[in-house]
């Protein structure tokens, strides 16, 4: 008799984003006149570069071409975009990797769901609160001993290991996904040594590296000393180049990292072979295009579009006198609402009619707390913003 | 201190594929004026059909611009995707399938190497030997007890339930990999019952359905009585439309199949929301196109063509009075060499410059057959068929 995964019974069903399209439709049901503006969405909104458009429609006229038909990729990917990472990431931020530590991927979100599952079930996960809900639910799924790190105010939702802190298996986001605060190489360093000491290891996740403009701030975990033997980066082409429809990413697994004698990026390498077949041959000349020079230069135009919206908010909230972290090396600002943060949600779209996510629903330490998004247009977010104002002068 | 997954120790590794490389490699060394003719290759070489090409090429457009740009789309899948897979599998098979039973991915492995995670550690794992790797494997990397059902010249390769097996999560493939059998209605049904009456699920591999001709044999599981309390079907457009580069696949999970009184369908779901993003929407775009009128008239072109070299191949087998399986409505061909599989490996490359597969690297009991693909070219085939018929006459 076949049975179920019991730990999916631990799993909280996420409602965050269907409540409150729920919430935005009554509201807009109920007072037709009135324009709405979203500024909860996690998602790009310009198009993609027209040098990455151009080489998919390349790369799909060769598929129908016998003489330039792709049939089965490495798992890994094809070594012109791994050759293309590499340039990119030594030129960002000076560090070298191996073209064998760079695994392509159909997306950050995909790896970092999948790569718990080289360790074994007795590890200690270490996952700071509030956060993107992937790290919680993959371990949940495997049953693990998840053991939360608190951000809040005081830490400036940065949060570092306490001197008592036990983890073996540590997840880090920064720029941080929702608090868009951004650890510095100090504090990088800290982690990076808490993990050499006790043998841990940590998963970082550099989705917003592209969004960083301090030049001050790191954007890889492996700008800091050895963190090489006992980091894994994954990295996104979603936020960075807008390809949050068009799937691909990467991860970057040093062959310096081993545990209990084995290697680490053999075994990410076993299990892709075993249960991924490759991306999409056509996307990753998408993706190679992103690379170029003329790639790199229409998505820092992106980017820097989505950067003025932040500094709009930024500059709005620093106006009012609300206390907010991110929206500078980030595109996401996350501001004190002073109150139950569905309250607030439901305050902003009554009398501001601004949509955003209350942070209650990336953990229990998001309470009082809200999230917005430098994803809207510059006139909707200018809009929204004035609005804003006006409700707390 | 973070530790592994031990069961990772339990892989072996697979070299089969680079061993044959090697072999051929020394061989075409030594014997540089020899004409090699691979029949070994598990892939495609007919280009994809122009009318996904053009789908692909337009959405690649639709992405560059601000007016028709997609960011996140649902993580199961585009609605107007699963609307044609809905049509096409109600004409290919007279299966009705629900909207939200459809899960578009990139690709069969994925999701044959995943779903496992849904079951608990305790069920025990029925796999046929010989078989495609991705079941087992995936298996190994999850601690689980594994049942192998031995396939055999005496029931065509084609095993089925004895009256004291034990299995809670059954994988079957038919057409199968690598032995080109397929089962008869009769024989799923009588694996479906074994299934309904033990409370077993069955994870069904229909890769490669598009190449039966014979219109006797089940093209779904499902549609054998009963089949959608107990069954998930895995479907691919790899072989059936060449997408191995490009990839794109889809798996049937029921609502009425549930355990332990939770729905599968649900599970599968939390599953994808959680550690998938979707598959492209440039890739989704050119599947949809495959189930167009027009793209199964160009996918059943290039079938043809494939299916002309199986029966070239069976045919010489015929002559020359060798056994085989498949080869009617499976791309493989499945040989009995009678002596070690690798013996004959080297003897068809030394004598005939003909490249096969051993059948022992599918398992114990491939040894003493071996697998002919009909994937390459016409002259190609004939060409070393007639080699072949020469060095056996």
């Amino acid at each position: 008799m076949a049975s179920v995964n019991k730990n999916y019974l631990n799993l909280k069903e996420n409602y965050l984003f269907s409540d409150i399209a729920r919430k935005i439709k009554k509201y807009s049901t109920d007072n037709p006149v009135e324009k709405i503006i979203k500024m909860g969405i996690g998602d790009v909104t310009l198009p993609l570069p027209l040098v990455a458009v151009k080489a998919m429609q390349d790369a799909s006229q060769e598929m129908g071409d016998k003489n330039t038909f792709r049939g089965y990729g490495d798992e890994q990917g094809y070594i012109f975009l791994q050759n293309a990472i590499q340039n990119y990431y030594f030129s960002n931020s000076k560090v070298s990797i191996d073209l064998d530590e760079i695994f392509i991927s159909d997306g950050a979100k995909s790896d970092i769901g999948n790569f718990s599952e080289l360790f074994s079930n007795d590890n200690l996960i270490v996952i700071p609160d509030p956060v993107y809900p992937v790290y919680l639910d993959s371990n949940i799924m495997l049953g693990r001993d998840i053991r939360l790190v608190n951000g809040n105010k005081e830490n400036f939702f940065l949060p570092l290991p306490s001197p008592d802190l036990k983890g073996d298996v540590i997840y880090l986001c920064s720029p941080n996904n929702p608090t868009g605060s951004v650890y510095s190489y100090e504090q990088l360093k800290i982690w990076v040594d808490y993990a050499l000491n006790n043998n841990s290891i940590i998963l970082f996740d550099s989705a917003y590296e592209a969004f960083i403009s301090d030049n001050s701030l790191p954007r890889s975990i492996f700008q800091i000393e050895n963190a090489k033997k006992c980091c894994v980066e994954f990295c996104s082409l979603s936020k960075t180049a807008g390809f949050t429809g068009t799937r691909c990413g990467y991860t970057i697994v040093p062959k310096e990292l081993r545990l209990d004698g084995l290697s680490i990026n053999n075994m990410w390498r076993r299990r892709q072979t075993t249960k991924y077949n490759g991306t999409s041959y056509i996307i990753q000349r998408g993706a190679q295009a992103i690379f170029s020079e003329e790639g790199i230069e229409q998505c820092r135009k992106n980017i820097d579009y989505y950067r003025k919206n932040a500094m709009v908010i930024s500059d709005t909230l620093d106006e009012i006198g609300i206390w907010f972290t991110g929206g500078i090396n980030s595109p996401y600002i996350w501001l004190e609402c002073g109150r139950d943060s569905w309250d607030f949600f439901d305050f902003l779209l009554k009398k501001a009619n601004v949509v955003g996510t209350p942070g209650s629903g990336f953990g229990k330490c998001g309470e009082g707390f809200f999230r917005l998004t430098a994803f809207n247009s510059y006139e909707n977010t200018c809009i929204a913003m004035e609005r804003i104002k006006k409700l707390f002068q």
